[in-house]
């Protein structure tokens, strides 16, 4: 017998990934969460059928979601995640000493737990004493925050479900107004090799140029993403990710990474043509 | 009923596209050939049930192969390719008024022929003046050729039936020596999400490197490849990928492209640390 854990990436194109055993399976109160232990990836955790981390590849999203903007600003000391449940991002937070608060807003109690119970090398962290895990909606907890936080990641699904809400401009308005006036907010921006993705992704791209002065967006190779090639949004109030990205000093923490350098960082903004004609254009 | 087209990247890994119509399939003396017309990409051309071309993302892989060298060098006249018979590579580079010579050097002429019937939109420079299309075997045709070529594309299947020879060092020795004193020379290298293909591509990069000054690997995102992400090898007698290209002068051309830009250029050849550090210890 085999198992194959299948996601359509379109109606079209479907990836599938061979299973040894369904570990884990149950209906949240705000999505399916699954956990499989695939052959080639090893555990894969789902939601709502679809992937979201797995042991081999979550390094390359983690990676470019945090060091990406840490190694812009170097005088981060609150960081605000929103989502981020299996505790990635939050792992390689903390890997710098002068982070001070990680605030992990995660809707879904259940994502934290499976993740703590089935991917202990992701969930690490989330014990850290500068870490609070707190279980809330994100749109709500940002609500009332001004000029505290210096860094807010989206570690978010896509704009179905408990993730619908952190694509509008109400919300990105109150990220806005809960950074501090150095403050740098990124977030997942779809891939852009099939439309109903890159559509998300052009509107949160043009929702974030409305309010911040600098927004680009880089690239990842994330192989078990649609399209195996994910975007994010870097949006500041005050530093480019080029012109004031200090590579020596990122150097000189010696933080080692899989997929992060300090070149592969600038090459990651360096967009092909058709991505950035249809940012420009707003067409898909 | 539903037809799928699939391809394992790995015993554990499937890729799949939705069929609409199966147009062509037959043995030719060297491999299966098989023409599909998908949803999502298009027209497929497969080699032993591999994908080699779709239309829709063709332009990824032909922009990478031709472009990343013609930026280095603008004084490329005659040109080599190795394979390619479906003749993407071909078109880009007659896109170049200054290259006064393409020898496409295709084993399998029902590749062409397929290509000319089935793939309009890729094959169709190849009856370009400027274009000689030659059914020989790569391997031979390269033996006796002394220093003439300003570039030598290898635009080949993995190394499996007709392509293996074009993995070895006594062919890359006969390019080296085909190749003037400024020749480049660029091969596919696979990709190094997945070991068993990573292997090969290692192989190659180390065989080259005993040979060539400079070789440089840089990547591109082809979705409808293994990983989402694909290597090159840029292997050259004189100029540096970095260092000598001529950004300004590659712009002054106005050749407009779909993937390529100036920018990506520089990008591509910032490699994520787990391929580095592979590239560099020889091991995956």
């Amino acid at each position: 017998m085999e198992l194959w854990y299948s996601e359509k990436h379109t109606n079209n194109v479907k990836f599938s990934l061979k299973v040894k055993e369904h570990i884990f399976s149950s209906q949240s109160k705000f999505q399916k969460v699954d956990i499989f232990d695939t052959y080639e990836y090893g555990k894969l955790l789902t939601l709502d059928g679809l992937v979201m981390v797995t042991e081999r590849d979550e390094f390359v999203y983690h990676d470019m979601i945090v060091h990406t903007a840490m190694a812009v600003n170097s005088e981060i000391k609150n960081v605000l995640v929103i989502g981020g449940g299996d505790g990635g991002t939050v792992r390689e937070l903390v890997r710098y000493p002068f982070v001070k608060q990680v605030d992990m807003v995660e809707i879904d109690k259940m994502v934290v737990d499976v993740s703590r119970e089935y991917l202990p090398t992701i969930s690490c962290e989330l014990d850290n004493e500068r870490v609070n895990v707190l279980y809330e909606d994100g749109i709500k907890f940002v609500k009332d925050k001004n000029n505290f936080y210096d860094l807010i990641l989206i570690d978010s699904t896509d704009p179905i479900g408990p993730g619908e809400g952190l694509f509008t401009i109400d919300f990105y308005t109150n990220c806005y107004n809960a950074l501090t006036d150095k403050g740098i907010l990124i977030n997942q921006n779809e891939t852009p090799i099939y439309d109903e993705f890159f559509k998300v992704g052009i509107n949160s791209n043009r929702k974030l140029k409305k309010m911040f002065p600098i927004v680009e967006v880089y690239g990842a190779n994330i192989p078990t993403y649609p399209g195996g090639y994910w975007l994010f949004n870097f949006a500041s109030k005050k530093y480019n990710p080029i012109d004031d990205f200090n590579e020596d000093k990122w150097n000189s923490l010696n933080i080692k990474t899989r997929y992060y350098n300090t070149n592969l960082h600038k090459g990651s903004f360096a967009l092909p043509n058709f991505v950035k004609e249809k940012l420009e254009d707003g067409n898909v």
